[in-house]
């Protein structure tokens, strides 16, 4: 399996991102709850890959509730319509931030008077989509570091995972350093390790070592004494929601990398799909910030780490204001923000 | 056993900082081996600690040499004194960054002309003293916090442990909140967890737990997003080594915080001992930071987070510019630096 969320026919199926960097395996999830359990828990994530999956439970759902045979008579059903509407807003809710969850629900559900069939095939629709958006995200945001920053091979710093397991295929910020790799511009990655969950560890660095780019891992708390060891010459990111202004939610630390770059005065380059802005938000304070389970921070690996009653503070992503993101980069070009 | 480091009358004893927070137990440390051993793991760590830890280790290499009996013969033996020197410089070289380490050899090392006992009684002296300077520290500390932040009671943010498991007792940054809380004005405590080591959660929290002090743990990155939601009202951190212009070398992750504090115009205190001040660096330039090994990044509790093959940048500490440092305070008061 080349993509990272795809359909068999009659389940969606994910590469199990709990598993890896020290297995590599799919999981098949047949049924609503255990999408939005596999969502929950992280085992997909990533906001382009999100988008699918809200896409696809929708069509699991529509094909559950009523049938694929004659769509013409079971589309009629009440009570099977509002049934995929339940499940669809379940997924939804599944995780606050990521507007691509959402998006993707709604696109399908745009499908749904057309029957169970349309519905699968707009939700497949998206998923090929979703390859060449990220591919021309990321080739518009290459373009625009190479021309931002004039050392060459270039040293970039990224956190989280925004590759080809955060998105169908390919990637959104790790797909500029494939991009960038491909064209043989790239001296090495830093990769934050991103905790709570590792996901730079557990992810970027298997997806780095899969396509033998130099990289090394460092605590997200050394990337700014990094930055002023004159180890990075830009810094690139995701971003689960970006409001009408400018203003990027992202993964926990964004925020705290921003800041050090602009002190450092390194670029700081976010890429995203466009479903990832939302013109509905004026700006950032308006973004609803999902927080995670304490187990999290408390426990590694089912292994607890801190005392018993340890309370703890888990915002699963933070805000940068645009005036320290040197651009917003999606499959249209540079973001043009509103304000 | 109060004391996180003492002397048993043969051996060092410490409390085992690799065990908790799960487990709290003593290592009786008999050897100069078992010692650096020690040091290396950070079974033992925290500056003043370590100041302790080799003003000890030099009694114990004295008494092993030099013998207890008869001072005025044995003192005399050339090749027995090259022997404490030598352990001398393998305690004094186990970590290169915190001064301590050397300042306790050295001031052990000093009192050898007059034997293994003198020896002995001045690494005593040295950890009486340690509690002492700690507390006066801290208390100064404290009372310039309070001068500083209006608001009551405080949001401290602090950064890796700097409490009595840090020291001989009582503790640094640590002991600031100690001396906050006692005066009743500690809304609550954010603790970075500290990675790589997790020091935050396991001791800190730890500490914090058998004091009742409220906290909260956080990601490491999560502190700057902390600071802009209105959370923190300053941050006290500790130091391994303060040059003469007041640049702060401390745990990984202290320049990122202090960047963050500067934008949201958060008082930012440093707080040592006064033997963590080396005039002989004109600056922090000059700090040679130690870098760990790569399993402390690529493992947790002994199990592989990343992929076979992982590089790593892992530096312990980092450096803090004196300009983001609102004020670096000792037992002596407000450092007066010499820029």
């Amino acid at each position: 399996m080349s993509r990272t969320i795809d359909w068999d026919g009659d389940a969606v199926v994910i590469v199990d991102q709990c598993a890896l960097p020290t297995t590599y395996r799919t999981l098949r999830l047949a049924t609503i709850d255990e999408l939005v359990d596999a969502i929950k828990r992280l085992a997909v994530r990533g906001a382009p890959a999100l988008g699918a999956a809200g896409a696809l439970g929708v069509a699991m759902s529509a094909r559950l509730h009523l049938g694929t045979a004659d769509t013409t008579e079971v589309t009629g059903t009440t009570r099977a319509t509002d049934a995929v509407g339940a499940d669809a807003e379940r997924l939804a809710n599944a995780r606050p931030t990521a507007v691509n969850l959402r998006w993707g629900v709604e696109r399908a559900l745009a499908a749904l008077p057309r029957g169970a069939e349309a519905v699968t095939a707009a939700a497949l629709a998206m998923l090929t989509e979703d390859e060449r958006i990220n591919k021309q995200a990321s080739r518009n945001a290459a373009d625009l570091v190479l021309r931002h920053c004039s050392r060459r091979p270039l040293r970039l710093l990224t956190h989280c995972n925004t590759g080809r397991l955060a998105a169908v295929d390919w990637g959104t910020a790790l797909g500029v350093v494939r991009q960038l790799h491909a064209a043989g511009q790239v001296e090495y990655v830093l990769a934050d390790e991103t905790r709570p969950l590792l996901q730079g560890s557990r992810l970027t660095a298997w997806e780095l070592e899969q396509e033998a780019v130099p990289y090394r891992l460092l605590p997200d708390s050394a990337a700014a004494a990094a930055m002023s060891m004159g180890m990075v010459d830009c810094v690139v990111v995701g971003a689960d929601r970006v409001a009408a202004n400018g203003d990027v939610a992202n993964k926990i630390g964004t925020y705290a990398l921003a800041v050090a770059a602009a002190r450092h005065h390194i670029p700081f380059f976010v890429v995203a799909p466009q479903s990832t802005v939302d013109l509905s938000l004026p700006d950032g304070s308006h973004i609803v910030l999902e927080q995670r389970p304490a187990e999290e921070v408390t426990h590694v690996d089912g292994r607890r780490v801190a005392p018993e009653g340890a309370r703890v503070f888990n915002p699963a992503f933070d805000v940068t204001p645009a005036e320290l993101v040197t651009a917003v980069v999606t499959e249209r070009g540079v973001l043009q923000v509103t304000s």
